[in-house]
């Protein structure tokens, strides 16, 4: 499947991301400012095909986007395996730190978990193959980019990989909305396997079977669940907080 | 100016909010359900007239939207008063705690800042009248309903009212990306406004200038920004777990 990746700052990650498979490039004829040459510029290096075309084609194939007057013909994303996303977070510096994303489905809250991942330094994702919103065109974008800095990893078996993660020493905590733990009082000090639940069923009942423990964040006022993204958020926050003693 | 608020939860939701201003409600002809007959209940409670309208009626003026055979047509948010706001926050439990969103133009964010505010017990939000987001059915949408239980001001200048709260003794807390006053060193426990930044432009200079200090979320990672709505749960987040001694 060959996905359109729109816009000069959109085209350029991508170009830069071996991940992203760019197949080609469609320039609007007459463009040529310093940002497009800096891309052409970067296609050539990469041995990037490109094609230019009518100003009406772009604007035909994408209707209603800021497209720039360039397009990037890109194949699916490219997967890491599970195993190198372990490897990768026990080499880091400090705690492993990785993130299982249990059948989160809508695109914007994967994208803002990706970006949110990535600021706080985590070493990787991990999403079922089913079920599961995919690294489509619209996450790598929902997630400003960020999607080029994490490792992601697609399992079959979301059970298998949490048992292979707790073989291997880590620590695997599920996030629920209605947990009595606080994720204040936990102890994060450890090599992490973070499970976030989705947005409508939280987490499943087996991967919750998998969990070493169960955290939640205490609510101060009237409502018992904030948005996936912005939980993963706080509880990478106090994570990071706890483990670099600030 | 009339919204449109689509399906059982809003509708209901809205119907309980005096601000949300319900003029009537449109119901699809053979809708009879149990939730159906609980909202027709509190509408006669509350006085607001129903129209019933054949089937095809919702679905050509709402295409696309799961609408559940209910519409309520309802007035623009009223707002409430920056003094409302003052009063409540100073005289609830603990310290105060008000946001100040500073050119927020993205009703996703406002929503989820709302919702967010919520979750962590802010005592109100108060927006700019122009360039920002306003209180939109769309926002009360994002907000998962939360709006409801946050008392919101518009102020026509954000400057003066940060004056007003200055004199009020509330201490003004920007954040901004690139401060490197992390938030976990602040000393988060004094009445406070926090301000959050527009998502292009970050906090206005003239906001800037009035704030007593300019916070940030260090990054872990290689990104210099978290979405605004994260960052703001982030922020709250160590502004409870301090103020609560967690």
């Amino acid at each position: 499947m060959v996905y359109m990746i729109p816009g000069l700052h959109s085209v350029k990650e991508a170009l830069l991301d071996n991940r992203t498979g760019i197949v080609e490039l469609w320039v609007s004829e007459g463009k040529d400012s310093a940002r497009v040459k800096e891309i052409l510029n970067i296609a050539d290096i990469k041995d990037v095909p490109v094609l230019y075309k009518k100003a009406y084609i772009l604007d035909d194939i994408l209707p209603g986007t800021t497209h720039q007057g360039i397009v990037a013909m890109a194949l699916e994303y490219t997967y890491f395996d599970l195993g190198e996303l372990i490897n990768v977070s026990l080499k880091a510096p400090g705690y492993a730190l990785l993130i299982v994303a249990d059948h989160i489905t809508d695109e914007g809250n994967l994208g803002a978990i990706i970006r949110t991942a990535v600021f706080f330094g985590a070493h990787g994702l991990v999403l079922p193959k089913d079920r599961s919103a995919k690294i489509t065109q619209n996450v790598m974008k929902r997630s400003s980019g960020a999607y080029v800095h994490l490792p992601i990893a697609r399992v079959v078996n979301l059970n298998r990989a949490l048992d292979t993660l707790n073989k291997k020493g880590f620590w695997i905590i599920g996030a629920a909305g209605e947990s009595m733990n606080s994720i204040y009082q936990f102890d994060w000090k450890r090599d992490l396997v973070l499970i976030l639940g989705s947005e409508d069923k939280g987490l499943s009942p087996s991967v919750r079977n998998k969990c070493h423990q169960i955290v939640g964040i205490p609510t101060a006022g009237n409502l018992n669940a904030l948005n996936v993204s912005v939980a993963t958020g706080v509880i990478l926050s106090e994570i990071v907080r706890q483990q670099s003693n600030k």
